[in-house]
């Protein structure tokens, strides 16, 4: 059996979607349509949540075909086109005709916690993890306190933040700063690397599903983002990236800084970009770029120039010291 | 000077864009925002007109960071943030406060047009090219005339076609049938392997850039085709992609596939996709896939069976037949 039969299995049986709740929702707001939008991981449930929804409630079904990366991610057009939109994966408050639909995984964390603690070298521990493990939580603070670990778990602020110890892509602010270090429990290293550059501190990374551990440690990150802002020094035009996804439109941000490029003598230009890839910041061809969209977009840069607000005005005030 | 640097002083000064018209349609229309929409082969272009606009009109400029396919492929987001969209070379119907900007070529056509002739093979040759040269498209007609041939020019039909000549990536119907073969003027393949696929003939292509002439083949696109359709027999479900791009969006097209799935009880999803990319659809997981968007989109895939509607149609009858 392959790699990809077996994930794809996974993906059918690990995580627990309640179809019932889904059609019982429809018929109580009385939906003739509905849309599905799933991030990438979960894209391949679609058919059968589809397919399902169909069956027990014979009204048309619209997926989005692009995964979504947040709750700050909606299919605007689709939300548009249907009667409901459930929003499946990440947590978030309702509006209008968008539900979120939180999914719980069914792996069992334990093990990798047990095997991660051979990696901790500080006595307090951050614990943190995506909401897809949430509930499990306390049973890893268990073993961790067993082995004699101080552990540190509390709530994050921000939008789409519920759950004790859940972090997002960007936001960890679950990460109690007294920690030593950090212990994340989840699949890939968007989350921990998020972690690690966001809160300068050593993140144990322990996947529930490959077993997997690996340290993230935050310097390289660190740095790398200051040879960007270094790179940024000669730039003499920026792109100002705006988002028209509905969570990351910041066209307040998007004019301070086009007013403070304006009060530097620094031409900037407003860009709107919904996917932002490389490829297309290559073919505008600005010097640099500034990101007020999500600020885990930099990570994806090899050639470009792309820096978030923070970091343009940090440059900025480097560009004064330097006269 | 690299080859990148020369592409780039190409796109700066080969395309003509009259600013004085732009903010003259400004002024007209008492506009207060502006946007700017152009190709992916323009794009780098943008930043010179925001300036230009910003610097003449003093009002705020956004710039649409993807590149757009054609006069079906309009920024909405951007549409509804401005007072009024510029969308550039591309002709279409202007629309509430979507005005087409066309862009004429400075480069001179003739000298490819001259060097074209010996790969050209019947007598009636169709003349076809995009719609930046089509000022030009007399003089290349005069050129193959002298070497002893019959042109045939003629005004194709469907959206976004007013030129004598003019072809599109999805619209070849410029081409005249009693033609031996095409000879078609312009940059890159997408036209001229649109064209070969579309009206089954061979065409000589010549770019005035390059200087460049190849010649397209029908036989191995027409084949290809065939290949995904054969294989589309065995695909238990589809999905059925719906454009959210307004000059794409087909609701219509997509409602008759579904049902026509239903009528063969073939299982078929609906499924809203801005960006039809390979990876978007293996992440979806479905068997194949019918689009209603851009004809064009399925000579991108390679491991994905995606179909067009009327192959759709097609494999519907070979089912039938096969009992």
């Amino acid at each position: 059996m392959s790699f990809y039969t077996i994930l794809k299995m996974q993906q059918e049986t690990d995580y627990r979607i309640d179809i019932q709740h889904l059609t019982e929702l429809i018929d109580a707001r009385g939906a003739k349509s509905v849309g599905l939008q799933l991030p990438e991981g979960l894209l391949r449930r679609a058919r059968s949540i589809s397919k399902e929804i169909q069956n027990r409630c014979d009204i048309p079904v619209i997926i989005s075909g692009r995964g979504c990366y947040g709750a700050c991610d909606i299919d605007t057009a689709l939300s548009e086109m249907v009667d409901l939109l459930f929003h499946f994966g990440h947590s978030g408050e309702d509006r209008e005709n968008i539900v979120f639909v939180e999914v719980r995984s069914k792996v069992n964390i334990c093990p990798v916690v047990q095997s991660a603690i051979a990696y901790l070298e500080g006595d307090r521990i951050a614990l943190v993890t995506t909401i897809q493990h949430v509930e499990m939580i306390e049973e890893a603070k268990k073993i961790l306190e067993t082995a004699g670990k101080e552990v540190l778990i509390r709530c994050g602020s921000g939008d789409g933040l519920r759950y004790e110890g859940q972090v997002l892509g960007c936001n960890a602010s679950a990460v109690d700063p007294r920690s030593d270090e950090v212990l994340f429990i989840g699949t890939g290293l968007f989350h921990p690397k998020g972690i690690a550059s966001l809160i300068e501190k050593k993140v144990v990374a322990a996947d529930p599903y490959t077993k997997n551990i690996e340290l993230i440690d935050p310097e390289p990150l660190i740095r790398r983002r200051w040879v960007f802002l270094e790179k940024a020094l000669d730039a003499h035009h920026f792109g100002v990236i705006l988002s028209p996804k509905i969570g990351q439109y910041k066209q307040n941000v998007a004019d301070e800084i086009l007013k403070s490029a304006r009060d530097h003598d620094i031409e900037a230009h407003l860009i709107l970009l919904d996917e932002i890839r490389e490829d297309a910041l290559i073919n505008l061809g600005m010097d640099a770029y500034v990101n007020t969209a999500c600020c885990r977009i930099v990570d994806d840069m090899r050639k470009v120039i792309l820096l978030n607000p923070d970091e343009f005005a940090r440059l900025l005030r480097m560009r004064d010291r330097m006269g």
